[in-house]
């Protein structure tokens, strides 16, 4: 008895393209990232790997990109649940800023440990930020945090793993989750026990479904999962390694 | 103590939009069809009405107006249940009919009689019909419908209402109901204890969120609800009185 898991990263979203830092910022997929979303569906429905539910963020990209993703394979109709605790990393301060123009004003190296160390977050957002989601009513029920690192990502993620997703995966159904950069990674660094200096290093790409056989004590039967389109998936996370430099 | 309840059909589909009866055929919606869904959306933010949970069918055009109004509304990070006691009444062998061609072949009492009599339903659909749903994997678990009255609509519908939107509405949460045609009307017909004659007028328009006030034995403060925008109701409405004749 094995079970099937899919994660899925969101289509490139508005500020993606703008280059902007997002996190919890609830910004709109663009059509690029739309047609990602079909090209995951697609992917899905011609590997026969059909989702019988799905779990969200409660942001938009990857509500959208599971909504186009699934719509496209024909299982729209799946049951779905939502949850802030597969939210994308909270940028703290740097939400809404450039993300060159934080590369330049505090140096690579200060970048990197922002972007890719385990347990450094960025400074916290002011509480009256524009782009503070302080007063957000979907955030009604929690205290949403003003910064997070990866380490932050993995403890509020991994308590929604162990008690919604693991018991949907053990009705034996396939399970979708589609979310973000930092919190699949979160994911796949519990479910493949990546050290904390390994994680730093791996990228996950846009709109690629990333589908892992688990084995019954939950442990992947192969190692980092299995992409559908490895070339593109690739090409993809190369992408996403690039992000920031010009 | 009073409970907010909105109910909202689907926008224009595309065999709405070839005058085919749909049923349990899961066609999209068509442009038009998108563009009600968003006007739906804008009414409900405009109103200041924003659900807090939604329920829909299992049917992508139910689906698919329910994912754009909610993110018009900003409102596409709340929970999300789906059952098929909410899909369109099944249209038997009629299912992928030109209505026209129906009312032209059987003439007008007949095509009346099935289009709106209480307890007379079209002949069973063929098992092998490229139109049954006898083997499709979202109703593995029940026994799909041959065909169905009206009267049929209202005993599988009532059951879902009892069990799962009324408890919901119970918390004091806004209710967003996205659905069709017939399943809306039983709906309505039993809020308002509409008769089995006068049920048969009644018509639901496409796109127009109309809002019920629901004292606590779920009797509406105001008969037959409120809709946003009337005149564009009353309009929407009148059409789709007049489906069939040409």
């Amino acid at each position: 008895m094995t079970y099937k898991l899919v994660l899925l990263r969101h289509g490139q979203s508005e500020w993606n393209a703008l280059n902007l830092s997002t996190g919890w910022v609830d910004v709109d997929l663009t059509d690029k990232g739309r047609d990602e979303a079909v090209n995951g569906g697609r992917l899905l429905a011609e590997a026969g790997i059909l989702p019988d539910l799905v779990h969200t963020s409660l942001l938009r990209r990857a509500i959208t990109t599971a909504n186009i993703a699934l719509d496209t394979a024909d299982r729209h109709w799946i049951p779905v649940r939502r949850d802030w605790r597969l939210n994308e990393r909270h940028y703290g301060a740097l939400q809404g800023k450039n993300k060159s123009e934080t590369l330049k004003k505090f140096g690579e190296e200060q970048f990197q440990l922002w972007r890719r160390s385990y347990d450094v977050p960025p400074p916290p957002i002011e509480l009256d930020s524009e782009f503070s989601q302080a007063d957000d009513p979907r955030y009604a029920d929690i205290e949403v945090p003003a910064t997070e690192c990866l380490k932050d990502v993995v403890a509020r993620m991994l308590p929604y793993w162990d008690s919604a997703i693991v018991p949907d995966l053990k009705t034996g159904k396939t399970v979708l989750v589609t979310a973000h950069g930092n919190s699949l990674r979160a994911l796949v660094k519990h479910l493949d026990n990546v050290s904390e200096a390994a994680i730093a290093k791996l990228n996950i790409p846009t709109g690629q479904p990333l589908v892992y056989e688990l084995d019954e004590s939950l442990k992947p039967v192969v190692a980092g999962g299995t992409y559908l389109d490895p070339e593109a998936a690739a090409a993809a996370a190369e992408a996403v390694a690039n992000q920031g430099k010009q």
